[in-house]
C-alpha cells in the first residue's frame, strides 16, 4: 500500500505525544532552513487551513457527546485532505520546504494503535485522500510519565485545561507511543526516532543532525 | 459490497434534491405511524446529533476556502458515523421506526455522481462506518427546472440565502438527479421512485401508499 504514495523530499514531519517538544523542533528546523534563504512553511495537524482548523476545534473540544472512533478518524482525514490540497501541495509545488507538526503517522498511532481502528482502513484513506508521505519524519519519543510531568507543568503555567484527547488515561498514551514506535520500525528509511527526555538544546541538536544527514544523503 | 450491509426494516429514508418535498413526506409518514401508537424518530443528514449538526454547519457554510471533494465526502461520513452510532442504532434497537431526511444514497448522488468521487470508495466507507442500509427508501424525483422554481420561492419567502451546495449550477443538480435515479435502478427492491411534480397532497398519498405496501410485504 505504502508503495502507492509519493514521497516529496521537502516535506518534513514531526511526530510524538504531547509534551515531547514538537513545537520547539519545528522552530529549530525552520530557522536552520530560513538561515540559508530557503522558503519554509510551518504548519500543523489537525489544522493548517481555516476549515481544517475548525475541524480541529470539533475534534478537541470536550463536549457531552461521546465521539465515535470512526467519527474521529474521518474528521482527522477530512482535515488532512483539506490541508494537503490547499496548503501542503501548493507549497511543495513552488519548491518550499514544509514542516508539519503531526501528519498521517499520528492517525496510525492515535486512531489506529490507541483507538483500535484497523490499519488497513487507515492505509486506504491515506492512499485515497493523502497520496503523499513525508521525506523525513522525526519521532520525538518520550515515556508517558515524563510526558505527563511536562504537560502538567504547561497546563499550570498557561492556565489551559486539557483537550478531549489529552484527558485520556495513561494506558491510552502508552498505546499511542507503542503505535509510533511500531511505525518507526516499519519505516526505518523515513522515520528517525529521537530521544525526547534530554533538555531542549540536546533534542534540538539531535533534530538538526538528523536533518543534515538527510539532506546530505539526498543532495538537498 | 452491498451484501455486507444489514438492512433494518424500520429504517426509512427519504431522498431527493432540494425542493422535492422531503420534509413534508417525513412528516406525513411520521404522523401515519404515530397514529398507530408506534415510536417514531425523525432525523436528518448531515446532522441528527449535536456534533453531527456542527459538522453540517461546516459543510453548508459558504466560506472563502474551496472545499475539496474528499474533505466534503469525509465530513459527510464523519457526521453519518456519529448519527448512526449515537441516534439511529439506539432507536432501532428499542424497536422504534426511524425516518431520516437523507442518508447514504445522498453521498452516492452528491459526492459520487455529481462531484466525481469513485463509487468504490463511497461503498468502502459505507461498509466500514455505516454498516446498515434502509429497509425502504423513497426517492422524490424532480427535474432541475421545477426544483429551482420551488427553492427560489422558498428563499424569497423565508429570506434565507442558499447554502454552499445550493449555490452549485444546474449541471451539478442534473448529475445529482441522474445519480439518484441510477441508485434506484440498481436497488429496485429497496428504493421506490415517486414523481415529485404533483401537488403536495398527491405526493404524500403516493408516499403513504408505498409505505403501506412495504409494511404489507414485510408483515410490519
Amino acid at each position: 500500500m505504502s508503495n502507492a504514495l509519493a514521497r516529496p523530499l521537502r516535506l518534513l514531519t514531526i511526530e510524538g505525544g504531547e509534551g515531547a517538544g514538537k513545537s520547539t523542533v519545528v522552530r529549530v528546523l525552520r530557522d536552520a532552513l530560513l538561515a540559508e534563504g530557503a522558503e519554509v512553511v510551518t504548519t500543523r495537524e489537525p489544522g493548517g487551513t481555516p476549515l481544517a482548523e475548525r475541524i480541529r476545534g470539533l475534534l478537541l473540544e470536550a463536549g457531552d457527546e461521546p465521539v465515535h472512533p470512526h467519527t474521529e478518524l474521518l474528521l482527522m482525514f477530512a482535515a488532512r485532505a483539506q490541508h494537503v490540497q490547499q496548503r501542503v501541495q501548493p507549497a511543495l509545488a513552488r519548491g518550499a520546504w514544509v514542516i508539519s507538526d503531526r501528519f498521517t503517522d499520528s492517525s496510525y498511532a492515535y486512531q489506529g494503535a490507541a483507538r483500535g481502528i484497523e490499519t488497513a482502513f487507515i492505509a486506504e484513506l491515506e492512499r485515497r485522500v493523502v497520496g503523499i508521505e513525508p521525506g523525513l519524519t522525526l519521532l520525538l519519543d518520550l515515556d508517558v510519565t515524563h510526558a505527563r510531568e511536562r504537560t502538567r507543568g504547561r497546563d499550570l503555567l498557561g492556565g489551559v485545561s486539557p483537550d478531549r484527547i489529552e484527558r485520556e488515561r495513561d494506558e491510552f498514551f502508552q498505546r499511542v507511543r507503542a503505535g509510533f514506535l511500531a511505525r518507526a520500525a516499519q519505516h526505518p528509511e523515513r522515520i528517525r526516532v529521537i530521544d525526547a527526555r534530554p533538555d531542549p538544546d540536546t533534542v534540538a541538536a539531535a533534530a538538526l543532525a538528523a536533518l543534515s544527514e538527510y539532506r546530505r544523503v539526498h543532495g538537498l
